[in-house]
């Protein structure tokens, strides 16, 4: 795969986080123009900001990454809670407000959200983060189905277990029961590496994808399928 | 169907929106002691206050309803976003909190989130609304495997195209523009009738369907199937 | 829950395997006429036979069973694959030829396969019987919105970790090895009961789950939720 | 995207039908070296004959098809149902008994199913096809699981309105009816392009995506997103 992304200037949030390295290194190997944004999209005003001074972009991929809390269910406290939702949902409605005119303005575009399958399948100790990846994914599809007219495409990418430092970070790799966990639980048998993840993100933002709209596609070494 | 909840003190919350009139009516026929409670839960105290207020409580019902803007993605504001999240979203965690104790220290106990299946399938200028029910039901996933040890079940209906008066409303229905997209969407034909839906939710109360945990059930006339 | 379905003449297959046995008890406590057969749906001639023996039916319970091989995908025979669809697949068009036109011509029905989990989550050296479970599920989905204006309602239940002789044996049952999988991949924790099992399938088949169609329910112990 | 399948062998099924003319010219555009069989694989020993002729190979696409029949589905006979499973499902044991002990001589390889989404959403009058379509599915996810630990991925697409000459030939899409219900129904507003699908394909098939097994991937244009 080579020289997918040519010619396209692509935004990518929180670019030290989460997938954001490697999103970078991998879009610009594809030819694109990345601009790397490295702010917290959590206050009101970020996002917009981060938009405008990031000029034209045909590519938005919301990477908004935040560390999940493991408190049980009964105990999550409205802090928590309202950081958490700060941090991976408040931010889509202002980035997609603020991206969209662009995009429709020069005849199309790609919003790429980097999910997480955790919102697909529960796990014990993750309501809220769970949470806050489920509203991700349904705002996907509905604004995915309302924008596609416009020609500009909205999907997101539903991983989990896929090798970076924010949520697998080395300390957890190197641990036997993570690595048992990883051999019981997940198909694949491995982390899906952070190169993979970010190839086929660049692939959803390449022109090849065009034909995607509203769609959530797991990422996660076969623990979801769907 | 009789009796289906004959023993149960059941919370149904926001009781006289959305669902909340039906079920009221459904669970008292099946035999529930019903708690009615009129409050919003949008303030952080509310959620607290009334499952307080209610008493020891074998089922709690989460009836949360607003009415669901439809301004386009590229449009919706701070306030739209905080009130809808506000109304539906953020009781589910205070809920809980106030509820699990309880029911932990009881035995057992079992919460229904009346969720909506516009989280699992995208429409136009939904997205605001859309994103707050995927909260709703990634979080149920995650709450539901995390409680089963405990004996509480938590489960979901995802439903649309279900006869009540928030959403569906007299003017809408006789709109024949309604009945061709009903006719043309929905394989059912037709809305489901409340009491069917709230038949439903009774039966996912009772000590019947204590095997569900966790679990999001389409009720929409087969608008979505899964 | 009581008398759900006094009144229904209901067909259950194979009723001495899988969930027959229970199926045939819940449902006569539920009130239903049960026409139990005991027949093997395999020849082509089986199911129509059955069927017609039965006479006017409200409800027809496919519960279709053979014990899942456990071949290496690439040692599957034309000899294993043949038998399993035989038993699983095949009858399904023959039981909606010959029930349909009675239950059309008398103003509505019901069919309810009872069908597998296995179709919605891979797993190893079941190769051949999950493709069989697939097979039904896809039916149902498309029998389902085909036959619903003429209020036959056709559903299925993806089970797995149900219960029953068939598939979870006494032995198996015992296995330590077997409670240390169920604790650790089943989040409900326990095996479901075969009764939760029937007792949902009869609320299915009641005239009160009129509003479902072509809809599949895991009912799985949330070792899968949709 | 280039060169993604250099050095790669294919072998691409019913070459002629469905995806095949686009896939080859595709896979070839993308460095592959395609070897293509004509042949109806419906015979019990076709599948086998076709791989071993094809000699070695790294990358298997199971391209099937035959035409939907459009009976009711009181009104399939056993002769249709027949030669839709022999033409859709009975190949693909036969197929992965071929080509599995050489991809895992060689330390792995790939096999791509080209499936349909109509195995995920119902329609009318489709019954015997929607259910030859997920038993493809149910069998991709369980051998995909089963074979990932020898490195042999195992992944399906699930297509519907996507451009090829089998299921959407020209005086189909010539037909007003037909455009008015792809606008109503396909969110993408268009049929996906032959060659955006074939890319997609070209894409699971290189090593870039070594991360996917026994996953399902709508292609549709968002008639189903999951």
């Amino acid at each position: 795969m080579q020289d997918t992304l040519t010619g396209k200037r692509v935004l990518i949030t929180q670019a030290t986080e989460f997938m954001g390295p490697t999103l970078c290194e991998v879009f610009a190997e594809q030819g694109a123009e990345v601009v790397r944004s490295d702010v917290l999209l959590s206050e009101p005003g970020a996002a917009q900001a981060v938009v405008e001074r990031a000029g034209d972009i045909d590519v938005l991929v919301a990477n908004l990454s935040i560390l999940a809390p493991s408190t049980p269910a009964a105990a999550v406290d409205e802090t928590e809670w309202r950081e958490v939702f700060a941090a991976l949902v408040d931010p889509l409605p202002r980035l997609v407000r603020a991206a969209v005119p662009g995009m429709s303005g020069r005849g199309g575009g790609k919003i790429l959200v980097i999910g997480s399958a955790s919102a697909l399948r529960g796990m014990k100790r993750t309501s809220t983060y769970s949470a806050a990846r489920g509203a991700q994914l349904a705002y996907v599809q509905a604004v995915g189905v309302e924008l596609a007219p416009r020609k500009i495409q909205v999907n997101a990418i539903a991983q989990n277990f896929v090798d970076n430092p924010t949520y697998f970070p080395a300390e957890v790799q190197a641990n036997p029961r993570f690595q048992e966990r990883l051999a019981r639980e997940v198909p694949l048998g491995r982390l899906v590496g952070a190169r993979e993840d970010a190839l086929f993100a660049a692939y959803l933002c390449s022109s090849a994808a065009d034909c995607f709209v509203g769609q959530v596609f797991p990422v996660c070494g076969g623990w979801v399928t769907r």
